[in-house]
């Protein structure tokens, strides 16, 4: 598929991790040397240093939520392709935000999906999340009748459904990635709530142990940003990709005990470790990735060890802001001590 | 289970057509007489002449999105039981206003959910829809993976997910009930887009033609409400059905074209009907009621003739207010014209 030049793309939560990542990605593209990419971002969890200084990239700051701000940006720039990221993503939490997980989560999402329908858009990529599987048995596969278990997983789920509905109603083509347990540089090492990596690495930058739900015995597959960012970049000129969905991410999966040894020696300090109550979490999770191999062959596999010790030498020269407490919680009750402001 | 006096119960949607009927079986429960009843109802649908005239029955003017009202009134009148029946239910409608359903369907219920969490109500009652079951193959049975192909579908299965997870996490007991099809009287006969029946009595108290999309050999199972009301009202007591998810409604399906002769001998006018084009609509649907019959076994099936002219007479002596159109359209392509203002 040919890509005309000038082409306008829209990246959400392009300040943030996986989203400024995905930004690097498009401007590396080779098929898209003019590609013009605005990156709207209520920079709540992104940072405005993730977002490169380049002529081809224009910042908005602002949220999905604003229907107003959607409506308008797609009136005046007419997008081609849709890449959404935004997400407030701390699953754990959303038991306890149920109202903003949504109105961020999905009703930000469907902000998008109604302007991508009413400008032509012509590609919707969503990175959705293995919590659509939920408690499922893994290894999870795409083929599995989705169960999520919190109201993140929910959202995105609905998200997901949403989709086919408007490219069954509307024509909107999509691609749903299901990415799990990424980590990398430009992670947010301040947030408390999410990404054990980042956890782990903020807590030894600042002395303290690494703290673990339960007996650390659970295992996920960590996935390096580097080897799923231009995949999803890329994605919509794949046509084998289009109206499909697709986990995303590490073959190999590791005790969350495990990582906290590697994380420490990827940062050259001594392990310590603090082992909070268990939470109620998925014990053994891990994907079927066959699917997307057949549609994305060029999909690498970085050993942890080395993805770990890419993340650590930019942890330690980034200033690192104080830890910031969700606010407002909407239900105390239940609420784990450690998520407490 | 026995009943305390003066139980404090919520019904959104109370003056509306189905809660109507639940604020009526509330009412006439002999295990229950000091129910105190808030309807909460912001009559966009419903009419206030539907609320019983009974110094038990408390009428509150509000949505359930006004997340606001809803903490208040349940700080106040710590509901030991809700109902909740309020929603925008306009299924085919809700591709082309997939943002304000999802605030109203969707986010209304969280609201609610969090409050009933927050204030320890005892039993969250909710209106669910087989519209979570998308084009799914009948009979529609609790046990099939749901995969609804709407937004009001897709709004729907995220609220009873939603109570799955808020019962595994924070303990609210439940009871879903799947309703289908239900008509009777004080059915919105000014809604043109959706309750065929009601839609049929309208037009041909109109002088109009039946409406029909496609050819008509769609076939339906509808619902007299005389014959579940009392049974939802009756729920949170029946042990058998705490935590559970019930399709509900009537086991004999009849075509649209049948159903529209039926209406009008009900009505005692000539059978005048109009073809417009097809829809995206699941061509045969009905249901496995197997489970409500061994937890709710007093549940009556009215003959569709009965519950008919029942309903006719209630239509015939009812004044009408003129179809409204719904605004504002989030997508105007691909609606159908006779949905157009």
């Amino acid at each position: 598929m040919s890509v005309r030049q000038g082409d306008s793309i829209l990246v959400t939560g392009g300040a943030g991790f996986m989203g400024s990542h995905v930004v690097d990605a498009i401007l590396a593209e080779p098929a898209w040397p003019s590609a013009r990419v605005t990156v709207l971002d209520d920079l709540s969890g992104g940072v405005l240093s993730n977002v490169p200084q380049d002529e081809r990239v224009d910042f908005v700051r602002g949220g999905v939520e604003d229907v107003e701000l959607v409506g308008r940006l797609f009136a005046e720039r007419r997008f081609r392709y849709v890449y959404h990221l935004a997400a407030y993503a701390a699953e754990g939490l959303s038991h306890f935000i149920r109202r903003f997980n949504y109105a961020n989560n999905l009703l930000g999402s469907v902000n998008l999906i109604n302007a991508a329908v009413n400008h032509g858009c012509e590609c919707f990529v969503f990175t959705s999340s293995i919590a659509v599987y939920g408690h499922g048995r893994s290894p999870l596969s795409e083929d599995d009748p989705p169960t999520p278990a919190d109201p993140y997983g929910i959202a995105k789920l609905a998200v997901e459904w949403d989709l086919a509905a408007a490219r069954q109603t509307h024509g909107l083509p999509y691609v749903i990635f299901r990415p799990h347990n990424v980590y990398g540089p430009r992670q947010n090492l301040a947030d408390k709530y999410r990404n054990v990596v980042g956890i782990f690495m903020n807590r030894l930058l600042n002395g303290l142990p690494m703290p673990i739900f339960g007996d650390g015995t659970q295992t996920r597959a960590f996935t390096y940003i580097g080897d799923i960012a231009a995949e999803i970049a890329r994605s919509p000129l794949n046509t084998a990709a289009i109206n499909g969905t697709f986990n995303l991410g590490s073959d190999h999966p590791e005790t969350v005990n495990r990582l906290a040894e590697l994380v420490a020696e990827a940062m050259g300090l001594p392990v310590a470790t603090v082992h909070l109550p268990p939470r109620q979490e998925v014990h053994v999770a891990y994907c079927d990735h066959s699917r997307a191999r057949r549609v994305f062959p060029a999909i690498n596999q970085t050993p942890l060890t080395q993805g770990l010790a890419g993340m650590a030498a930019w942890a330690k020269r980034t200033p690192i802001p104080p830890p910031q407490s969700f606010e407002p919680i909407e239900i105390e009750a239940g609420l784990p001590p450690s998520w407490r402001a």
